[in-house]
């Protein structure tokens, strides 16, 4: 390997990884009236993670996790954001996978199987990790529209019961933080934000 | 402590960090035209942090790294984001200090504490992982500058005196990555990127 080269490729990578600040969700940010883009909400997540990580169901390596977090909307550079009530299609599935593929594989090897490995992982959500991180994944946006009027809800026409089925899968990561959120969900469906 | 008390400490203060992503930095991102944010920010050197962990000059805790710079700009929120060649004077540091004491102070006491020591461990630089994740902090906007016509120099009127002499703490962190980048910034020079 030529220590150089490696260093161009990453950095190359660096560069190409820039395109998901130009990836626009579905939720705007408490405060702010534009739609938050993925590579910021990647951000928040992690650190949403890093701080709730105590009331995790089951014991986990938090760092896996982050690493997790950092790299789980890659696939949304070439495939774009779709919200989460879509449901995940296996055709869905395929764009995402090949989008992440593409953009890791600009890495050396080794790391280029590694973190699309890891991408995996967290789609799977079958270890303790993935459950959690997948947990994480849905607080900002329910924070989104819980302190902004449920407009993502409003624009998109998703009801109490597909947020309450869906959000529900936070419980397998931690049950205390779905104990929490599930309560504020049922305050807001009773205050009008979601029908 | 009540659990689900510190849940909802934690969750404020998700909603808080949320500002960051309206603090303006000096450079746009590749390919786009507006300026930068720093919690997409913060989310790019993570993952560039991750990335390029192999060729760091010390063995380093990678988690440790990127767990600060998760947290690194936090004290923006309330200090703003200051370009990097104002240099960096005591009455700036607590003003930082300040706000990112704040924002944190959101958290429960003993998570407050573990952090605020970890941004002061980033600030000083005299670890092995606080002088890489201080070496990778340059790495986005470098290559903002050289992607994009040296926008932010010339916005600025950083000198390439300016830019070689401040940007070589790269190699506090990383020799190889400063020996790749000092070339291309030196190339840019020869093309008139930076005067």
């Amino acid at each position: 390997m030529n220590r150089l080269q490696d260093i161009a490729r990453i950095l190359d990578f660096i560069v190409e990884v820039e395109k998901l600040k130009a990836v626009l969700r579905k939720t705007r940010p408490v405060g702010l009236g534009r739609y938050e883009n993925s590579a910021e909400h990647s951000w928040h997540v992690c650190l949403a993670a890093l701080m709730l990580q105590n009331f995790a169901n089951e014991a986990l390596d938090i760092d896996r996790v982050i690493r997790m977090l950092l790299i789980h909307d890659l696939g949304e550079i070439d495939a774009g954001d779709q919200i989460v009530y879509a449901g995940h299609t296996a055709s869905r599935y395929r764009e995402e996978r090949a989008g992440v593929a593409r953009v890791l594989g600009m890495l050396p090897e080794e790391q280029a199987a590694e973190y699309l490995a890891l991408w995996e992982e967290f789609e799977a959500g079958e270890t303790p990790e993935s459950r959690y991180a997948r947990a994480i994944d849905r607080v900002p946006p329910l924070l989104h529209n819980l302190h902004g009027g449920g407009h993502s809800w409003k624009e998109n026409g998703i009801s109490r019961e597909q947020v309450m089925a869906l959000n529900s899968r936070i419980a397998l990561g931690s049950e205390a933080l779905w104990q929490v959120l599930r309560e504020r969900l049922e305050q807001a469906a009773d205050d009008g934000l979601l029908t």
